[in-house]
């Protein structure tokens, strides 16, 4: 319990409880489909996987800092995990995972074909909710968030093994596969309440922040966490040759016999038994991880920053807390 | 070029040319993405790929139909034909197809996972251009079609193979994976016209019955077309154990005998040399390619009635000859 109360996003979730109920049950409602229930069954499994919920809560979060007091703060929240979830199903499939939270994936489970359409039809279900906000605003946004996203997929995806990837194309892909649905979850909580621009903004630019310093933490945590933590085997985006900062900044500092290894295991994907031990101490060598902690770290500071421009309230200082605890899972 | 006079499609297509172009435009210049050119290289593919542009021009008609002046019929044909697009590319990765239109499917020149994503960004993309239009009408409109369709594909999904699917089941999955699009394009043509209730409603009846006769034609080609006239392989369906109309009305007259065939080569996917010949022979005995022919005219007898609503103008009268043709090609 006292473990509880120092973990800033159980202290959000616990503030945001009853609405956070009224998530669930829209989710619940709106996964259903009468006429094909292998949706609400490959759904379900991802849903009930014990995901965080960290996108919905930033949702209602900001609505509530901005004091709105209607209710489509639900339905925007529910749209946010929704696209999340349709995201995580296609990822599986591009990424050829057999593990998500702990446990086998939904295209290993049922198929590929399943994952793909009910990641489609999920989209499509956050759009009827987003719909029935009634707000051009929320939907320009969402949809805007929405290319964003898959732009920043395929990015990701021909950026794979080219070790021409320097930290801006990474921070694209960034901003796509995860910052641009974080920005969108704060802004329209904002925007539903009717918020300031200035105060929009400043949401929008939290949301942001705190999701590119999320997504370094994780690249972080592929190469130095360990699975029972995180859930994640160290190594996984090595062995798909990913260009996570770790590596692009090793890479950035490699001498001759360095480069040939790059070439070897990320260009041409020719991984032996060693290998993973041997990329972490050239990592180590050139101080590849710590650097890529403080950025993770910097980011962390501009999204804290951000909070300035709001209202001085307990939850704009648990926003505040998250983002330091975004980073300080990596202690 | 008289040809081109006796086709009612090609004539819609030269009458509305010039609202067509400004489609085109809209296409090429949304489907670009600066970060990551996979996606218009992909996505050319399949446009470039000689598309018949039905559904973009269902749209224009209804909207000209019904007098639009203004500028957003283009903003929605290019939605649809994305939405269109971006179906197509996701049904090739579950249907693992290998050709599309005469020419290798994306999946197979670039691979599934491009397929996938590249989806995902024209669906967004679709959602972008109808934003711009600033109807929620159109928008709640195109977000039921939207899950409609997913929720048609997964039931076509796990209905195959299954001998117990009806001639119910298969309706449902016609209106998902064919007729939703259809029924939506026409209706945003005339919500975007400002018509009244009674001539939107018809409008989407005469979309939905028109889908639902075309599905019905291609399944019927599917055992008696030949591929040099519709780029079809005859018996496509048949190998991958679809349960489509021809198929489901001599499942439901078959005797012990054929019902042992159909357990085997559908459910079981048990299929030997001269099993498709075996097939066609009892779809003769039992007649049901001409039932299934019989159900198309019906359909296609459907959407021309609904046309009865629509100001009689010459463009009426063309859409009540492409219903007739939709049907006319099988014979």
């Amino acid at each position: 319990m006292d473990q509880m109360h120092q973990n800033p996003h159980d202290r959000l979730a616990r503030l945001l409880a009853s609405d956070m109920e009224q998530v669930d049950q829209v989710i619940r409602a709106r996964m259903a489909s009468e006429n094909a229930p292998r949706i609400p069954e490959v759904t379900a499994h991802l849903v009930g996987a014990g995901g965080k919920r960290l996108r919905p809560l930033l949702t209602l979060a900001a609505a509530r800092l901005c004091g709105y007091q209607g209710g489509f703060h639900v339905h925007l929240a529910a749209t946010v995990e929704f696209i999340h979830t349709a995201t995580l199903l296609h990822d599986d499939v591009v990424d050829e995972s057999e593990q998500r939270r702990g446990r086998p994936t939904a295209n290993l489970l049922w198929d590929n074909k399943s994952s793909v359409l009910v990641g489609d039809y999920l989209f499509a279900r956050s759009f009827q909710l987003m719909v029935e906000t009634g707000s051009l605003r929320v939907l320009d946004i969402l949809a805007n968030a929405s290319a964003t996203i898959a732009e920043g997929e395929v990015l990701q995806l021909t950026a794979a093994r080219n070790l021409a990837t320097d930290e801006s194309v990474y921070l694209k892909v960034v901003r796509g596969k995860t910052a641009a649905l974080f920005a969108a979850a704060t802004e329209v909580g904002g925007v539903i309440a009717n918020a300031s621009p200035a105060v929009v903004a400043a949401l929008a630019a939290y949301g942001d922040a705190l999701g590119v310093s999320f997504q370094i933490a994780d690249d972080l945590l592929d190469y130095e966490g360990n699975a029972t933590q995180t859930g994640k085997n160290v190594g996984d985006d090595f062995r798909e040759g990913k260009l996570t900062l770790p590596l692009i900044k090793a890479i950035a500092q490699a001498d001759a016999s360095e480069r040939a290894f790059w070439q070897r295991v990320i260009e041409s994907g020719d991984q032996k038994p060693g290998d993973l031990e041997q990329a972490l101490e050239i990592l180590a060598r050139h101080g590849a991880l710590q650097a890529t902690r403080a950025d993770a770290l910097h980011w962390a500071g501009v999204a804290r920053s951000a909070l300035d421009a709001l209202p001085d309230t307990d939850l704009r200082a648990l926003l505040g807390e998250l983002s330091d605890y975004v980073v300080a899972r990596l202690v």
